[in-house]
């Protein structure tokens, strides 16, 4: 494994997405606040490029490359937001990307990895396949490999949503005059292969080490869960959650980073996960994916768990295939 | 005829509202900027109390009342956004609202109204029994009758988004050391009974003269874009448009402000509505609702038409029957 990433890595990561990435809103809402007795601060990663906070990392991370792996471009397997993050990443600095996708991923992913630019390389969706797929067109074309999570440069590259929420939230207050003791009491934030979460407690504990940093997973699939409460990573489970981000088994050296800096996990029931999606639909007029709804649940669920808290949750993505619904839509006309 | 409201009423409606009406975010996007060589500025009233621009009129109404007419409460007939807004405004003012609603609203619209707390008649769904309906009610508990669009108050009270997104271009370009000739060059607003549009002229003129009002329209409820045409108010007409909010009449008194105001109106068709609304979902991960999308129908459906144009539009709200798309999906998982 390699050394773990700092504080240092993720202050990096924000000079290197300066002016790249979206400086995303922070939104906050009456009614969750009155609904749960907390302040609660949205990081509307969901408005990040390509839909989801993988953009961060993946631009690290492909920024980080020297002449000669540029030429050789890089490759990834993901079926979800990463593939798009690392084809946009790839195409703004001008170098390909190849991406290996499950051959039953929905035509909505497709074609965003598509529309970004990158090479889909379909194969058969398990994971040896993947592996095998991978491995093949990496001996072919020289590629460098980025792995979507379990990467020193793509946890310091998620790290740096939750130190702009803590920025925002204190520059907000100073022109109200307003300045409290700790912008921030928890954070919330989705763990699946665990890098944003990792990210998000290395700047967290450096920010406000006073701050609680909390995973959410879906009860059904929750291996953070169970290894934190076993003291090893657990790998070998079948995750049948809606939460689609969140179906990879937490990376080997986010949970290092985990074990020693996040207070605590969270597991939300599926209905939960889809109480929470539909209300910041409906309530918020914010398109969120599951995963998102994952950290977002536990508020509404337990609203009575952060009363009195100042609470920010990282709304990880918008990234949801829109195809049914606008099957049920009436027209058009006439 | 009442007098036609003025710049002074909508000054007026803005100290009303300040303070209660959320003060909407500004969103901005390099696509939509990118796909139309215009820059573009969509002032969020989805984002509003009760889910659309709705509130601002409502409550400016609502705080016009005197001693007794409190006493009374207001009514009105609504089948949608005016319904929420009113029960809010009264509810927030402590007086009693009835709402008219035709008896085949959505659940959703049913559930929402109710929720503000307003008192729910239903009747048939045509013109003559919801009249009929209020009068009968109105004999009865003495209430005040407020029209949703058609109201020097409503009015003015729809004006003040526009003036708010004038300043706000104002006041984060001032920050940035760039201040353009002019905040925009045109503004575009959908138009129904024409509330919002007479509103927004009256502020988009008195701002900045030069600005072109450009008021929206679905083909399939075209009576603005004919009754300007013909220099006469168009009442007799079958709307058959997926835009809920715009089929209502043009009202009377809004007639006489766009008319003089208003620099054009464009017609945009169902699957440019369909098209403009699932685009704000995918891209902006913001719902909208059909009315909405007709304002930003115009920029994708005709991508040169506003090259090298700052373009305000207001995306007037985001109130859509979700129950289809969740019947849709998979889980909750056991």
């Amino acid at each position: 494994m390699d050394t773990l990433p700092e504080w240092s890595d993720v202050l990096s990561a924000t000079r290197i997405l300066d002016g790249i990435a979206h400086r995303t809103p922070v939104l906050t809402c009456r009614t969750l606040d009155h609904l749960t007795g907390a302040h609660v601060f949205l990081k509307c990663e969901n408005f990040q490029r390509t839909g989801s906070f993988k953009f961060r990392g993946a631009f690290t991370a492909v920024r980080s490359l020297d002449a000669k792996q540029r030429r050789h471009g890089v490759i990834t397997h993901s079926s979800g937001n990463f593939a798009q993050a690392l084809a946009l990443a790839a195409r703004l600095e001008g170098i390909t990307a190849t991406v290996i996708m499950p051959e039953d991923s929905t035509p909505a992913k497709l074609r965003a990895s598509r529309g970004y630019g990158a090479r889909v390389i379909l194969c058969k969706p398990v994971q040896a396949s993947r592996v095998e797929a991978t491995r093949r067109e990496q001996q072919k074309s020289g590629a460098t490999f980025v792995d979507s999570h379990d990467d020193a440069r793509i946890i310091a590259g998620q790290g740096t949503a939750v130190f702009e929420l803590v920025e925002q939230i204190q520059s907000t207050e100073a022109t109200r005059d307003h300045r409290s003791a700790s912008p921030l009491d928890v954070v919330l934030a989705p763990v699946g292969g665990g890098g944003l979460l990792a990210g998000t407690a290395i700047a967290a504990k450096h920010l406000c080490p006073a701050l609680r940093v909390i995973g959410c997973e879906p009860s059904a699939a929750d291996d953070a869960f169970r290894s934190l409460q076993e003291g090893r990573r657990i790998v070998d489970f079948v995750p049948r959650t809606i939460a689609d981000g969140l179906r990879t088994p937490l990376g080997e050296m986010n949970f290092a980073v985990i074990r020693s800096l996040v207070d605590e996990i969270i597991t939300v029931s599926e209905a939960e996960i889809v109480g929470a999606m539909r209300w910041a639909w409906e309530r918020l007029k914010v398109i969120i994916e599951p995963s998102s709804a994952v950290a977002l649940a536990p508020l509404l669920a337990r609203t009575s768990r952060f009363q009195g808290d100042r609470v920010g949750v990282v709304l990880s993505g918008g990234n949801v295939d829109l195809d049914p619904f606008f099957a049920t839509m009436p027209g058009p006309y006439p």
